[in-house]
């Protein structure tokens, strides 16, 4: 098959992370006998050096050209001082907003080989499999009026739903749990803010198309909680654009670190496909970046672009064989473990490569 | 000294918690020669069935003539059918805003006692002790316009600050953390929301007029993370409303229970003393609520409207011992734990009066 991924590369360690996982892909490819073609372009940061904005023209043309968006990271601590819609973060909103994918798919998971890396006791994290289904184009990140009044000193976001956005990513979220655990989790603040009350209404209503599948609802307060207290409990986690962020993030602990986790975005005209790390310029260039997060974000795209899940499969695989031999990166390394060995981000992705 | 304590006992386990904690209360006057005066008033559920709204005028007087307002818990599910504003939750919040206190003060602190009730590791939580300082009149829980057009299938809420409103809660931050450990953490979604970076800016200003305390800012997404990595990192959390919210709530796998957690509101005409736990209508009556929650709020009474700081940290001593001595109650007895006795509400609130 033939496939035309974009690759935007971005800020930080996402150049670094990213090559790895195209180099996966690529080994996908000629084993399978695919043909995927790639094509660079500029985000965030870099876009804004290169060419005076985060996202630039060219680099949407490509994105919206091709079946598949493959994003490393953006955001560098230079552009503090600008305002929101200037940052490198912008580029990543206005893409999102652009290839029209408002279900942001980020499982968290519990490899035993990381038990030891989490702050959760292992017996409160073994077997946990939560997959937060994230709606990314709405509330408080895309609703107007927004805006800083440096005069009057004073600043709004407005955070705003409509049922229509509510029932595509509800629906996502009950399709995928009829193929899990059957289970979805409702996150809102329904005692006290008017969207949750729209939220969980329409939630509810969707509810009914799948009998199947049972439903919960929780606070957002509670619920930051209960991820942590029972996290073998969860499935399907649906939030709302700013909960999701905030509750896949806690749960990157039941994994042991966010430089393992994934994430896929579907639903609009091309899926994009980010690791849910951020650039950590800190770390850049060092070879300490874990390209873990973005090789199972590669095994995502052909999960959801290509519909190759064996190969997805086999690339999940080789990951949790890779590290239950000891390989580890620096996010993942604990001292005194004589089990473990230390590699950069090169060698890890060579090793997934390998056990591939 | 003279005390006159509006006793708002609320919902479900409100009022037994409640009863302890007063008890408490009055053995501190008795000892001391004070004069507590309680005076009982409906709030919530109670109120709505007692007076048909969440928040009675007659209870509004008593709260503002007190000098301490000391709140149980609110919230029925009978009424979740009713909008926001008609729940039992708008008693509460209208509390508060009539109060005008904007700090809420939320302690998460580790218990050595408990250290086994986490869901994190011991060595993770040993001597953590984060106080989380909470703006509460703020952002989306008060922000209009605010509706559900249920005939245009939309809503919004508005998340808005002002300057005076973030300076107000940062200098009550910064004094705190003076005395502490000198740390103030500030949340918030810079990167993304205009209120935030007003919120940044605003805080950062208010951070030169305490030298001696380091600030330090965290996107409340990687703060979510975080928290639970290294909690023993954190002295001052500072935060908008709903951050707060979440994050404190969070932070309760610090301590083991949601149900030993306190929190005091300062800064208004009249503070105001609630634990952190919600009214648990499922035990309700049975013996089972853990009241330390609502002790330890009295203690922070002591702390903050009396003065009394030898008889607060004397309180929080007595908790502790009886922690040590193996009592528990439902939420935080461990099954297999040979040490441990289960005790009812009220046989817990007896042994912190005897250990007093
Ligand atoms: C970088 C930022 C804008 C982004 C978000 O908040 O969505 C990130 O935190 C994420 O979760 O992908
Ligand atoms: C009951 C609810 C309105 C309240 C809040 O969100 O403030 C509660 O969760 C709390 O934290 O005190």
């Amino acid at each position: 098959m033939k496939l035309n991924i974009a690759v935007l590369a971005g800020d930080g360690i996402g150049p670094e992370v990213t090559r790895e996982a195209t180099t996966i892909l690529r080994a996908v490819a000629e084993f399978g006998g695919h043909d995927f073609v790639f094509t660079p372009a500029l985000i965030g940061g870099v876009a804004i050096t290169g060419t005076g904005g985060p996202l630039p023209q060219a680099t949407l043309d490509i994105a919206l050209a091709s079946d598949a968006v493959v994003l490393g990271a953006v955001g560098d601590n230079k552009f503090n001082a600008l305002s929101p819609d200037k940052r490198p973060e912008a580029g990543l909103l206005q893409i999102r907003q652009a290839l029209g994918g408002f279900a942001n798919l980020r499982p968290s998971v519990a490899y035993s080989a990381l038990a030891g890396n989490s702050p959760l006791r292992p017996e409160v994290t073994a077997g946990a499999d939560i997959l937060f289904v994230r709606e990314l184009l709405g509330g408080l990140y895309f609703g107007a009026p927004r805006w800083w009044n440096r005069d009057e000193n004073e600043a709004i976001n407005t955070m705003r739903y409509t049922k229509n956005e509510i029932v595509r990513v509800a629906r996502i979220a009950f399709e995928l749990a009829t193929r899990r655990k059957k289970k979805v989790t409702s996150v809102d603040k329904a005692n006290v803010l008017e969207v949750s009350q729209l939220w969980r209404a329409t939630v509810t209503e969707i509810a009914a198309e799948y009998p199947e599948v049972t439903l919960e609802h929780q606070l957002v307060d509670s619920m930051a909680m209960h991820l942590m207290n029972t996290p073998r409990s969860f499935d399907v986690v649906l939030t709302e654009n700013l909960f999701g962020d905030i509750l896949s993030d806690e749960s990157g602990v039941i994994t042991g670190s966010l430089g393992m986790l994934p994430s896929a975005t579907i639903g609009g005209t091309v899926n994009l496909y980010e690791p849910v790390h951020g650039s950590a310029p800190d770390i850049a260039g060092t070879g300490k970046a874990n390209p873990l997060g973005a090789i199972l974000t590669a095994a995502m795209v052909l999960r959801h672009s290509a519909g190759l899940e064996a190969d997805a499969a086999a690339i999940e695989a080789a990951v949790a064989q890779v590290l239950a031999t000891g390989a580890r990166t620096a996010d993942i390394a604990r001292g005194g473990d004589a089990n473990q060995q230390l590699v950069s981000t090169q060698e890890m992705g060579k090793l997934v490569h390998q056990a591939l």
